[in-house]
């Protein structure tokens, strides 16, 4: 049995090694992905194709041999291992795949990659939503091509990133996990997310295909409600963007329904759309149970048996729960048409071919070490922090700080000495790993200005008993920096306290706990009072907004995020980060996002009266958020001042282009982000009453002016019409140049011919 | 010029009155109503044509002959008139309008019938609200035919009414009109609404065609996000379940976009699916400025003439703005075919003929004074009242009010010495018509009971100086009524403290003003406490569950209002009402309403943690509501004893019969709601987790028992598929009968197959 096995060893990896004249074309390197395909596809048994639609769990190395069994998955994942050993075993589990399966099928390794990779020990770069407010597709090049050759060195070919999702409902826990409440800003970013990663021969898997991240009530998973107009008008608009411009070879379907209908077991989503219309070429990968939950879940089907068959019909080629396993039997049995598993099979097997898996085994232990958390990289972390934080209020100049009037600075507030890294990080606050904002004012400040600190209250609670250190603290000091907003965690790993992150949604937008009560006893004090809100979501902060006297938000800002915030708030960094998304009044004053539809207002009511003159929607409020989405101050100042356009008449082949002229009237360089808006004057669809459709960030140093060129393809300005058809509409759009949606210098109109 | 007039008016007159041989064949009572419109069609000039698809107002009966000049229209109004003054005038206006214009084309004439006919003096029901609360078609058929009997003798021929939008969206101000939050509900009181004005000849306008009543963020007329299935499943079922049961003749477009689309506009809407998928045939009416806000309001065209043609080809026949004045031109320019005129106006005449317009004058005035708000029917508003009002907790048995306990009672509240009618009665509080709680309580027990009465508070200020007043009114009684809510006005006219009605949103579900101070001053003085909610929607009040010994709601009672509460307070009669939308526990914990689907929950992550350990959707709270649907309790109690059905195995054509046996266990009469949902076990789309599908609401004798019978077809359990189609699926379904959504006593397993 032993020699047997031996010999059957020992041909196949001849017929590797040697590349002796009857090789398999499927080993051939210089043959066509699609030849190697159908190559190895004829040669493979029905078990071994359905393998190849399945995740298998690696655990240790030493361990391969009684995992995998001398059979090749299509997929592994380990997470949370050491950087070093998780490229040891991916290391060693190629190797086995490769030269001690039947077919030497290698296997695909994915990883959780959206802030950087969770490997133990990686560089932890900002959340996605910090990502978004740096409004800086190049930056995240940079940082995602770091992040890809960690991966890269540890082995890994699949991130299991960007989030696609739009936040429009706020209740929602993972709404830190998006780029934004705007599809064209996620549509940049993200691409630029996933061209970082390609660059080291990773795929990135965009999810959640599709709309997932508007759930009713924000109850995670929950149905979401929307027509097929805004399906692909809203939802599908950053998918399309990435596909053409990216084209990632992987993408995950959701959790969720939409209009009711479970996407996962959805042909018409994950294939007719997801292929027809926006013409991904990759596979798609289940989210984790998404296939059993067609059954456990949706209640769509009554077995596991028809959840997996339903999901691969539709379009699920590589499922992450063991469902799938239950196909063979279903293929035997006559129920299953093998054109599907075929067509599953083909695709994973094309990824693989095209990301080289085939033809070297990707981890490089020996590099681990030199590579992973770098000093470089750990420095663009902080550079992505430096350029993500949006300082929204800064009354007087108090910011930066004048350390030779403030002597002494309380930091308090429960996020003050905390890291918090946002869902999907390896590690979490809690660990103390990374740079809290006392941590960062120490090391910046710490030998010339006194620091007190005491938290005040946690995150949650409606314990009042630390208020009064902190006031004391306050009343000891100069000035106050009070550091609230939300804590998140990692996949339900230590949630104390949680109050945002994947399954932690809120009901109310409100400050969690005390915090409210801890601001207030502050600002009672008469001290000057920084806000610094850490959080993984805009809530409502009418009150902060009225009563502090600076306000910078920080989504999770990486493992520098205190030093960052100790840069900005000294004036060692300039802020330059833009509200990705908009804040809300209060809870019911939702969904506030700019681009809504004109229709979605209606002046002159949107006033607020009194009650011997009420006035409408609302009685009591303005629908208006409290701060707009492209808001964002600066330590110096920009003037517009000019704004051209060579042609005010264009075909739908044309591009709009405008030149902007932005000065910088401060004493201090910075960064300002020039922003282009379209409204469509009259369409025959609703529109919004503005879209962002082209924005570029640049330095521009303290006195000088620097003319910025904008660019608008016109195929960007259609509507899907009542036949859904993706059409531009001939007739007026106004162009709007400024620094934000609410902040708009330029208005100009062109015309649109056919 | 007198005297050929003349003579042309003996002309047509003769052929009226004579019936002589050459008479055309629409002036012939006998002729199919097909052949008489396409004979006055063929008669017609294109203006003549033109006038009929538009509403002109009438004003005075003086001015007629100035104001019509000769010309018949399709329909007119004339609002807040003298019901007398109203009879008068349309009876001049129908002979004026039949004997002096060319063809002798009757008009239509509308009303605002919503809670009673808005002409002054007419009998004021309960708002739509409480009519879906006494979970009584017979009722409310009654209540429209006595309605239908006034705008009868008026000369009314069509009410604009009832409302079929769903109330799911909390911050609407127009939550009020709707029958509430279940579609089966409202299709069985609109078709009982319906009905009872058919008795008289009257044509009901079923509104807001479609969806009009959930509007992104609550804000009247804002574009409502949602899919075709949605729209098919929720939104169109009551309009589908009216028009095939009552047969309504007219209907009425909506301001709103579904899913971007102006539905006003949309021949998709407008036609294809009310026409085509819902079989009406009936003509289609405008809602007030609706067309031409296609252009104002949607900028969906860029001219009046583009909105009016864009509406008439969609499917709008008459329209009541004045935008379709420009179609004559568009006809001549040739830019619009008349056919699409011709059929609205075939459609607007067959409506004539059918309603008998062309063959009797129908005001009555000589009849007017007998027939409208006669005694029978002032009583019969007080039994929809009586029936309407929700006992939502009743802790001790605190009600009825044991008088020889309390022998003084202090009634206090901003509603407490108000009525409150809803928005589209013919007057509104400040008028003070009607019976209000205070005066009610005089009527029943003001000889032996000592009443104290002060407001305390307004509805909408938060001016808290009148509630040390009502704490001392309190403090020298011996129980407290406290009457908090909302006040409705009617059409924005005067609209002061006005927190509920057309227009008027809400962007916090929380009590307006200082009302929950009131209460809690008054909870402080240790008095029993019963509140009282009028309101013309749920608000959010956990702290009044939780702190009031007795919640009654009444949604806005009518004219008898405070007479049916102080009846119900003192036991005289027992409350029946039942919730028809339910209670939200905050502003951000919505949607709350009972159907969600089975994925808009997710056990068991559905409750609320502790700081230390959290649990998720949401993390604070609870997404339940916090009084569900169908909830309502009695003076008397019932016990359900038995539920058996015949069979447990049904195909689609058949129908489930189920036999519930109900005993009333108290010494008191009472009338008691059996409930029936339906939870469909496994479905392809997502289904509500359960579904109102039968109710029947009986009067139980104290200590009898009664056997009541509910039936549901099993096309009654259908979904629309991946497909669109409606399909009743095989499978196994879950009856639930009970006495409220969450109160459920038996639940039985039945199969459906094919």
């Amino acid at each position: 049995m032993k020699f047997s096995l031996f010999i059957l060893f020992f041909f196949f990896s001849q017929t590797i090694v040697a590349g002796i004249p009857d090789q398999p074309v499927y080993k051939n390197k210089t043959a066509p992905v699609k030849e190697r395909v159908e190559d190895l596809l004829s040669r493979m048994t029905l078990k071994e194709k359905i393998l190849q639609l399945q995740n298998r769990a690696c655990g240790k190395a030493g361990e391969i041999s009684r995992i995998f069994n001398g059979e090749s998955y299509g997929c592994t994942h380990e997470m949370s291992m050491n950087a070093q050993d998780c490229s040891d075993m991916y290391q060693k589990l190629q190797n086995y795949m490769l030269n001690e399966t039947r077919l030497g099928i290698p296997v695909l390794t994915a990883a959780e990659g959206i802030e950087g990779i969770l490997q133990n020990g990686s560089t932890i770069f900002p959340q996605a939503i910090a990502q978004g407010s740096t409004f800086n597709p190049e930056l995240i090049t940079r940082m995602t091509e770091a992040a890809g050759e960690e991966a890269s060195v540890m082995g890994i070919h699949q991130i299991l990133s960007p989030v696609l999702d739009i936040a429009r409902e706020l209740r929602w826990g993972r709404v830190e996990e998006t780029f934004g409440e705007d599809p064209f800003l996620i549509g940049e970013i993200a691409t630029a997310f996933v061209k970082g990663y390609q660059k080291h021969h990773i795929t990135c898997t965009p999810k959640h295909f599709l709309a997932h991240g508007s759930p009713s009530g924000g109850l995670n998973c929950a149905n979401v409600s929307g027509g097929e107009r805004e399906l692909r008008s809203l939802y599908m608009y950053p998918f399309k963007k990435v596909i053409a411009a990216a084209n990632p070879l992987s993408l995950m379907s959701c959790y969720s329904a939409y209009d009711g209908l479970a996407v996962t077991g959805s042909s018409y989503y994950m294939t007719d759309i997801l292929r027809g219309e926006l013409g991904f070429r990759g596979y798609v990968y289940s989210d984790w149970g998404s296939v059993e939950r067609l059954k456990t879940f949706h209640q769509a089907v009554e077995t596991r048996e028809e959840a997996a068959m339903m999901a691969l019909i539709a379009g699920v080629d590589l499922n992450v729960d063991s469902s799938f396993e239950t196909l063979e039997k279903m293929v035997e049995s006559g129920k299953l048409d093998l054109k599907y598993i075929d067509q599953a099979v083909r695709r994973v097997l094309t990824v693989k071919f095209e990301l080289g898996l085939f033809d070297a085994v990707g981890a490089k232990p020996e590099k681990v070490n030199k590579v992973v958390r770098s000093a470089a990289k750990v420095a663009l972390s902080k550079e992505v922090a430096d350029e993500s934080a949006i300082l929204l209020k800064n009354d007087h100049q108090i910011l930066p700080l004048n350390l030779s009037k403030y002597k002494s600075v309380a930091v308090v507030g429960p996020n003050s000495n905390q890291t918090i890294f946002g869902d999907y990080s390896w590690t979490y606050g809690d660990a103390k790993e990374g740079v809290t904002l006392l941590a960062g004012l120490q090391q910046v400040i710490g030998n010339k200005t006194v620091l007190r600190h005491a938290e005040g209250c946690d995150w949650w609670s409606r314990n009042k008993n630390g208020i009064a250190e902190a006031v004391k603290a306050v009343e000891a000091s100069d000035l106050a920096i009070v550091a609230i907003g939300t804590r998140s965690t990692f996949l339900g790993r230590s949630p104390k306290n949680v109050t945002s992150g994947e399954g932690f949604d809120l009901s109310s937008l409100e400050l969690p706990g005390v915090q409210e009560d801890l601001l207030k006893a502050v600002k009672a004090t008469g001290k000057p009072m920084v806000v610094v809100f850490i959080a993984g979501k805009p809530l409502a902060m009418p009150w902060v907004k009225e009563n502090a006297d600076a306000v910078i938000v920080q989504w999770y800002g990486g493992e520098q995020q205190g030093r960052s915030l100790a840069d900005i708030l000294t004036g060692a960094v300039n802020p330059s980060g833009r509200l990705n998304i908009s804040f809300p009044r209060s809870t019911g004053n939702t969904p506030c996002f700019y681009n809504h539809f004109v229709t979605d207002r209606e002046e002159p009511f949107d006033r607020p009266g009194t009650p011997d003159e009420p006035k409408g929607h609302y009685i009591f409020d303005i629908p208006d958020p409290l701060w707009n989405f492209g808001s964002g101050l600066s330590y110096t100042t920009f003037n517009y001042t000019g704004c051209s356009l060579k042609d005010s008449v264009f075909t739908e082949d044309d591009t709009v282009r405008v030149e902007v002229e932005v000065e910088n009237t401060g004493t201090r360089d910075g960064k300002e982000v020039v922003q282009l808006y379209v409204r469509d004057k009259f369409s025959s669809v609703a529109t919004p009453i503005q879209q962002l459709k082209a924005f570029r960030k640049e330095l521009i140093k303290a006195g000088k002016r620097m003319k910025i060129l904008l660019e608008v393809p016109v195929s960007e300005l259609g509507l899907y019409n009542d036949r859904m058809q993706y059409v531009v509409e001939p007739g007026e759009f106004e162009i709007q140049v400024g620094s934000a949606s609410d902040n708009i210098h330029f208005k100009k109109t062109i015309k649109v011919v056919r």
